[in-house]
């Protein structure tokens, strides 16, 4: 049993019975979330309020005081009664998180401190396709090394970094198969760590759609609606799915490929290889196809072989211009666009119904060219998506467009690690190994 | 924030700060789960184990002991040090988990207590959508009345009861749409509380097919594969999925609406309506059209609007039988019907390859008529998953026979009330009401 989760356990989820270190971390992350939600409070009233032994939260402190997650506030704010007593409160301040991304033309970094303050925000072009595994392993890491630099000058030394990649990613951090930049097996995190030459600063690697998810679920026009879909609206068409308030991973991580949806086996071809997938219908390219079919993409979607990416394969006129273009001929009334655009939206809605009745999401948020163009999108593929969804008006599923643009998995990357912050206390370097670390020349 | 959960909060969940009474459910679940994984200890072991301070742990254990759910067992087993202390164990055989199902055909009972030892298992013939809801809810409080009597006397009273129904059932235990009993909005749980009388047993209602899903989670053929998807095989498919070792509900319970996924615009009618679905494929109508057209089901699969129920819609001749002589004829090498039967398989595989690619099970369990005809079916559906699933080899998903037949549902049901009262020990009536409640004439 010690094996098995409970499929039913209830949302704090104790469920499982806690091992001594694993029992730890959860105290200190119980006591953490408790200074979030509260405030500022005395050991006393956290002992009293979480029922643990007094001696124990006095233990618990010492750690997160050393780790530099709390700090000691004087004495409890007005309002307690008896005697007044030194309190603590959270001090995200000091603890920085890092998000990266890189995909096939950029690299883009999101840092926060744990109180979610931005102290960075950048996005640098790269032809990560072009230049292969080493050399954008090298950028990646001198890019890294700076940031850091960068958020230790603004007071925040990175408590974790986490980098969102293209492609499928297990749970050791290794890119199984990142197709638009053609790197396979190839063990990231590892190789990241290396690059920054023993900062203890844990590393983890995960797919760019599941955290541009997460970044919809923790501050989207969604934000906080526990069971959603996110679709990234590029070329590749990736999926991030939340269940119940938890990013759905599955067995390898390999959950969420959305975009190979079969939807039509009298369809063209996908750059996967398929016929009919998803993604030839609501794909970018399909879209400029139809659209403006004097500037398609080279082979048909041939460019695309992107599996949950939301990315194009190979340097090609730049998106953005064309999406301006659309809009443009939506804007002059042209027929030919205003039709081309319909019909992708009717196929978003028919997709949609697929992901509706395997997930039941209160809302799909649309990202990436389908945000820019949702005026015209949303109407047709909600409208096809109520008249195919089973359960009918019961289940109320609406498209929603994302207003997080560009940068969306580097935003989920930053919570991601806030998130592992509060959670397990205890991965962080202390306060004072971090300083040190950040004392070096990086 | 407090309404939020985290979405990659740690496995042992605690991301939300808890309020006082869930704090105490959270505390009284923590020492009910270390006491069955440690068995027996004395209160001071708990607290040392817990961190929870000693009075705290006997309050706690004076609430578990008034429940009937832990018993004082003497002194501590031997190679504790020390002075020998009293001890309390977890005590499961004073309280039990009654499991139903309420299906087109017969009302099917299983009950255990909360060590799992099944007190009653029965399959009861009743024609519930003849009946209509009032004379089958009218039956199933007999039923269950009985029941509760007979599990009385068996020394267990039920500490909660989980009614399985093929069709859409929301949070509230209310039946949206069971297409295959034709109820629409039918408040299951609040009818079948009245239908009881009074008794201070937690009620609700779930899908069927989810119910089968955690019955195959907890005691079937890949109990604890914590990323699992299981399907129904009779002329409606339905599925449920277990994601990160719980069931996948979404937003309203309307979650895995496997059956009608397009996969053939071209197909036939659906008995939901819609063209193509995949139980028009799949579906046990489907094959018996096939395999043995003289005995195809009346109009088409008209007869199914199947929606995640794995039942058929009408009095048909005996599906059993029907199964013995598809099986009889792969036996005889009958070539229409191995054909047939391959034809399902790669629909099978199909089907399967896009629940694959969106959840990333390990293993697709198949029950019902597709357990039956496993040896045939298996083959072909695991060729075609393999050859469609975009992480290729990486994803590792096979499928597998359920072993559990007929019943799973009900399995399941019992399962889930036990999941109930392990995480939230206070929605039971504490013993002496119980005992009280269980002396009535019921």
């Amino acid at each position: 049993m010690t094996q098995r989760q409970s499929p039913t356990r209830s949302a704090n989820g104790l469920a499982q019975p806690l091992g001594h270190a694993s029992l730890r971390r959860a105290n200190l992350a119980l006591v953490l979330r408790h200074l979030r939600e509260e405030g500022s409070c005395s050991r006393a009233d956290i002992a009293d309020s979480t029922g643990l032994h007094r001696a124990t939260v006095s233990n618990l402190m010492a750690e997160l005081l050393e780790r530099g997650l709390v700090r000691e506030v004087g004495t409890e704010r007005a309002g307690a009664i008896g005697r007044p007593r030194r309190a603590v409160a959270l001090d995200g301040s000091h603890v920085g998180a890092l998000g990266m991304e890189i995909n096939v033309d950029y690299i883009a970094v999101h840092g926060t401190d744990l109180s979610g303050r931005v102290l960075v925000e950048r996005r640098i072009g790269f032809d990560a396709m072009g230049q292969g595994p080493d050399r954008s392993l090298a950028e990646l890491g001198r890019v890294t090394r700076r940031v850091i630099g960068d958020m230790k000058r603004a007071g925040a030394f990175p408590g974790g970094i986490v980098v969102g990649v293209p492609g499928l990613v297990d749970s050791e951090g290794v890119v199984a198969f990142a197709p638009n930049l053609d790197w396979h097996g190839l063990p990231l995190a590892d190789r990241l760590r290396e690059e920054l030459g023993g900062l203890p600063i844990p590393v983890s690697v995960d797919n760019d759609a599941n955290l541009a998810a997460l970044a919809e679920y923790t501050s989207g026009v969604a934000a906080g609606t526990s069971d959603m879909v996110s679709l990234t609206g590029e070329v590749g068409v990736g999926g991030g799915i939340i269940v119940g308030g938890r990013l759905l991973r599955g067995a390898d991580g390999f959950s969420g490929e959305v975009g190979h949806l079969p939807v039509d086996p009298g369809g063209s071809r996908c750059g996967c290889g398929r016929v009919g997938c998803w993604e030839t219908k609501v794909g970018f390219a399909a879209l400029v196809r139809s659209a403006t079919p004097d500037q398609a993409y080279g082979q048909d979607t041939g460019l695309d072989t992107g599996l949950n990416t939301g990315h194009i394969a190979a340097p090609t006129p730049d998106p953005e211009e064309r999406v301006r273009e659309i809009a443009r001929g939506l804007a002059d009334g042209d027929e030919r666009t205003m039709g081309a655009v319909a019909e992708v939206g009717r196929w978003l809605g028919l997709g949609g119904s697929i992901l509706a009745n395997l997930f039941n999401p209160r809302v799909i948020v649309i990202g990436g060219y389908f945000a820019r163009l949702a005026e015209q999108l949303i109407p047709p593929a909600q409208a096809q998506l109520e008249q195919l969804v089973i359960a009918g008006p019961a289940a109320r599923c609406r498209f929603m467009a994302s207003n997080l643009g560009f940068g969306a998995a580097s935003r989920g990357a930053a919570s991601m690690v806030v998130d592992h912050i509060m959670d397990d206390p205890t991965a962080i370097g202390s306060a004072p190994i971090a300083h040190n670390i950040a004392g070096q020349r990086i």
